[in-house]
């Protein structure tokens, strides 16, 4: 007898399609077959989607973000919107601040997140301080450790690495096995062009996006590519926002470079003229890199068609809008460089991708499968996870194609007071979500429990070679 | 009680790799799962891969070559040999003679398989001659009947369309739902270069290498693109050969172009410089496109690796070498014109790929089982094939990864008598190959029987809107 | 004493812009100098500019055009217009009909041309007939002749040549050493387009345009271009449209090629709406290439600025608008397909380039000169034209660039009955224009004589090897 | 009667070939015609070509160059080495120390080079420490005082701008109207595989290029050209060596960019193998970036053809090979860091191009005037220099086309002890050169004398908007 058996629903992988009742035990898919015997819980998923729960391997949870500034997610609300968006596993980001230990951050964001997650989660590391024991000691410690990823910033003030720094902890990732994931903007650059704005006295939250230029990320990822190559090492562009910086990528593959590349549903959905509101309400759309435009857009996904784009994550990085700790801080409310960057999106992610691109013919299943689980699976190394096969982890997402919702924050679970997508229309959605064979989300109600999730050490990617 | 229980190997999809056993039963997968219940018959596949049979969606067979040629394979021993390759699988061609119906080129095909194949066949249509009727009326009812795709050639004197005609024939596919696959060379640049090259006195072997150089493929690559752009349709370009090939693709799929590409072992191994054998033994290696060089070889390993390529194929198309009517035959050994163009290659494509793919770290398992089988199916509307999923169709190879052997043709199973590859080494074979449940191949040695392989009628192809 | 001195003037030749008097004697520049001695004449072009006059390699005069239809300027008119456009040398076509001698195509325009021209003129031919006499005895004996340099067509029904006809031709240019010149579209494309635009019964002048998509020129482009890399011959691509076709040109350049690169003023100022008139009006822009959009029109003239283009041309090609046998003949008012092709434009060609280009700032004069005379001579072989040096012709236009005008077709000189520029402003003017040492058009107004000009033989192009 | 007259000589300009008389009056060209009434002095350039002075804009002299080491050449030798070559005026630059006043650092080479020239010189600024001072109070004054370019570095540790510093710099020249010129390669990537060579104890001279491989140029000319992008500036490239880079540049212009670029004759001549020989031989290779392959050649003549570069130099920056302050000092034995940056070549940059490039036939005679002298003097703001017209300087080259000669040291005259083109046979040598009307150097005999080269104020470049 199975602890759990979900019935009749048509399953996807990022291979195939095919009808097929599932069994777990113990918390693993044991049997996948017609007609298997009974399980203590059942589920009928007729009519429905059975699919790998959704892996969002790029999420911003409880990092600190600046004086008098919060993040509007903790562990517990951030994990609840992943779940309820149809994600089982969630990895966010251990901060290193100047100055600290790797695994002082580490042991921080652990406590952080115990007992609260209502997903998986397993940590990169972000690495702000690469001192010669940070790389040489603390980071293979942590690597053999299952933190087998982290990620360095090319913009930020207080983050960005200087390329001698980003040679040094690509040659640590070289000789440690771990994967380096870049975001590229370069810092200089938008210095120069907050000076002019300011000097012109354009300060309104446009003017982020317009002193964050593609010009701007095609540089840092020109950069972070050329680095890579010659370091030799393999690299994830995260968050990749244009076509410019898509053909970046597409050069550096054909001078043989192993090459990961994200994308996120601002970019396949949101403009720049988004963040042009009336009343400050463009600082509900503040992130880096900005929007763009139609044309990045129609860029963005074909990316996603041709497999430019390996990796479609949420970059959820939420801030509360009508809040003094939030996007209208009191300094965020006199110049769009004081309004936090970053928008909330984890819940949101899935359903988005499969309304606008499934439904309506874009990707098909499995590409949709292999686009929001398997493949950050493989490219993180989260061996019994993204797919729906004997001995992994009974991680399932049970969509309903016939739901149709329109987006209203009202409706989601994060912790910030707005979404970027209020009043789209989707069809299709993750109604029932089945953690480690334990159902926490049950036809749209939540039935499972804070700390049901478990941080998830990592294996090395299989993106090295 | 299944039929047939394999147990304890590792399976493989193009999306996981996992430990699992496969019941079968009536030649479909009813079950994945650990511990299965006893089968009839009973595989012990420890130590081994379990695959998807692989798919050879493009292979000649039987096929009419010209006055006083003879085509080296006929359906059963073409299909022995994809069976001892691994292939379960395969796609020939019914060509269509000028002044031919289509229709009756399609049960001369059939009437020629009958009872004689070691795999399933489906057939594929060659348009030769693309009047009203064939494409207004014939077409439409044989895509009706499961002949969903068709090639056309850009070159060969009796099988060449011209631009109208290729542009009435995508048409007649986007009107009916068939997919379109170019042989991509152009016909009048190779016939003036031959030119050229007989005014020279030059007619060995290796003069069918440079009479056929890249910009000749080039140029018909980016043609047959821009008429499918213009038409709208979807196209696949089989067998392409080189980089420069390659960046039309690329730059296709830019404007946004649906394009399924695709390439063969060939192109992988083998170079201009094997056609310049002494003793006019380049014959065995004249093909078409020809061969090139090492760094379109990189090029090419590059294209499977990024993506570019979805299909890895054999374009099987054996010529004896030393036979009246093959390479050899008398007016081929006065000049390279008459050397029929075709390689035989459909048993060895699987464990080229396999060593020097997989065991060498290029592709990752998955990806091997996409390119080889599951991404055939999918392209060309084999809705059973290509997977281990439940109820597909139980099509399976098992390969023991560490079986090295060295490729002799004297150990292969197609009617040539010789192989391009003789004496290469290669690491992994498929030992055992299972057909719709039934073994055909066990541990190297045939049990199955002619005309267990039936004619599979296809499905639209996932490529088309 | 000079027979003509032109004193003050600010001289500007491809490569240097000075402060110089020219003396002119026998036709021929034979002294540049400060305060040179006196002249029978004398011009005084203080504040002006005086130039080499300008050469248009692209016009065609007194072509037949199809039944009933006429071809709105003869030599007379068309080198009028010419000359009053800063011109002193036009390069017409002598096109050979199918079946007719090259030969004797030429002595027709020749007869045609006799007595008549304002300007000088050299002919280039179009072969429409290629057979083994035209090729092997004809055109050889042409060259030596001075007619260096023929076009070739891959569209209209009646002019283009296949693939093997192109190869056939471009190689005995190759033996000759004629230079080619190719209009690149694809004849077939285009005729599917009409078809399907004319089943949907869109057969509006507009239409025009959306039959000829950038693709159709795009693929012909390339296909010329690989044909002349097949053969080994420089080629001209005459009339780029677009960025499409000029990254084919840059790629072409990259693998080594020699090529040639021409635009024309339509490719800058118009786009395909001006063929979207009311009444049938965007009959008055119906050319081939169509033109395109702003973004074309932008990548068109960074072509100019960064050398993709060596020529800017008029193709001059007129056809009165409201004429029985112009524009609105009977069945072009019925569908665009009849409609003639072709604008009128020699005449403004230099002042808008002057005003748009040089005066706006986007090129210097320099480039001005070689753009629209120098670079013709040299790639055409008109030795003595093209410059202001010793022992060049004394071919001048003095450009007063403090004139605005209006361009109006009430002042222009040509035999159509409307400019597609009407109502452009424009600053500067070619105000005087000398040919051969003889006062053409002093201070706008006509001084010389019909038969001044006279045709001109030309050597070996410099592209050529 | 002129003060010299040029009788029968073959004028090259960048536009024309004529023959033609040139008469001189009072260091000015005044007079181009046949047959021109007497001078003074008289040369009869029969047979010979007449061609303006080579402008080299890339030349290091009397530079520091790090402890114990000095540049083999001071205004002296170096200019007397420029002249022999064919040149009549370079443009060495003035190294602004850290913490020194760029003002300062100008009169300080002046100092040093006045008395000394043997051609006309004009200085270019280099910018090491771009403080508010010295970018907004001295540069502005020194532009105006016609020192209008200046060039920064991306290399070499005691030189590099960080990007806030190139951005800083780069708009301190958007407002004075300056030109930037840049060094494109990335320090802190160069540093990371010194590094690593030195860890694998690999310190021969060879190890200099590959510390410096195609990555680190591309890299640092890609960041370059999006900095420019973002100032909203021109820029100048100097000394390309590859393709890649090359390509960098083709995209920006398509990008819209203004981008002027530089090769050198050491990037068509040698390659990386060069620095390979016996005995440390390899040092007389040492220059930054390093010689490349043939293949990188093959791109950088391609460059020159097709109008990708705009300007040829020299970078001529010569050490002596065997001297204890050379490329054999102490430290410089030890490793290949050590061995001081730079190759001499002002002497043979002319030859070399005249002789590879017109005689070989792959550039005209035009063409090398434009990229040896006139594209130069537009490029610097020049304004009477690199042409031959009425009222430019009479600064001329007189070269024997027939001239044969092997290269060999002991025949140069510079103060290097070797030419890394040591035994090159070339074809063409400027036998004579006039500069501002002096003979200089009489059919290779030096006639003038030291001081008769000025210093020349520059007006704003043509490049700039």
């Amino acid at each position: 007898m199975f602890d759990l058996v979900i019935r009749n629903g048509t399953v996807a992988t990022a291979a195939d399609v095919f009808k097929a009742d599932i069994g777990i035990r113990a918390g693993r898919i044991v049997q996948l077959g017609e007609g298997l015997e009974k399980g203590v819980e059942e589920i009928d998923a007729t009519g429905r989607f059975v699919l790998p729960g959704g892996i969002d391997s790029h999420v911003h949870l409880s990092q600190p973000s600046g004086d008098n500034i919060a993040m509007a997610d903790d562990f517990a609300s951030g994990t609840l919107s992943a779940l309820f968006g149809g994600n089982t596993c969630v990895l966010p980001f251990c901060l290193q601040q100047k100055g600290q230990s790797l695994r002082k951050a580490v042991q921080l964001y652990h406590e952080e997140a115990a007992g609260k997650c209502y997903t998986d989660v397993s940590f990169h590391l972000i690495i702000s301080d690469p001192t010669p024991s940070v790389l040489g000691q603390e980071l293979p410690a942590l690597v053999a450790d299952g933190y087998t990823s982290f990620k360095i910033f090319m913009t930020y003030e207080n983050l960005r690495l200087n390329d001698a720094e980003i040679l040094a902890t690509m040659d640590a990732a070289r000789r440690t096995g771990a994967l380096v994931m870049v975001h590229c903007e370069n810092e200089d650059a938008i210095r120069y062009l907050i000076g002019r704005h300011e000097e012109a006295g354009d300060v309104k939250p446009k003017a982020h996006a317009m002193t964050r230029p593609v010009a701007v990320e095609r540089e840092a990822t020109h950069r972070a590519l050329s680095l890579a190559e010659i370091v030799d090492v393999p690299v994830v562009i995260v968050h990749v926002s244009n076509g410019q910086a898509i053909n970046e990528i597409r050069a550096a593959r054909m001078r043989g470079q192993r090459v990961v590349g994200e994308t996120c549903p601002q970019y396949l959905m949101l403009t720049a003229d988004d963040l042009d509101g009336m009343n400050w309400e463009g600082a509900k759309f503040v992130c880096s890199p900005p929007p763009r435009d139609k044309d990045e857009q129609a860029a963005c996904w074909l990316g996603l068609q041709e497999g430019v784009f390996d990796l479609y994550s949420s970059d959820h990085c939420p801030f509360r809008y009508n809040d003094p700790k939030g996007k209208l801080n009191p300094r965020g409310r006199s110049s769009f460089r004081h309004i936090p960057n970053g928008i909330p999106g984890v819940e949101t992610r899935l359903p988005i991708l499969f309304s606008e691109g499934v439904m309506k013919g874009r990707i098909t299943l499995p590409r949709f499968v292999a686009l929001t689980a398997t493949n950050h699976a493989r490219t993180y190394g989260l061996e019994r996870k993204g797919g729906i096969a004997i001995g992994m982890d009974a991680d399932l997402a049970i969509w309903d194609p016939e739901e149709r919702r329109t987006i209203r924050h009202a409706d989601l679970h994060d912790g910030a007071d707005y979404s970027p997508y209020e009043g789209l229309e989707v069809q299709g959605w993750p109604t029932t979500v089945i953690l480690g064979g334990h159902t926490m989300v049950n036809e749209g109600q939540l039935v499972g429990t804070p700390g049901t999730g478990r941080h998830v050490a990592r294996t090395r990617s299989q993106v090295l070679p």
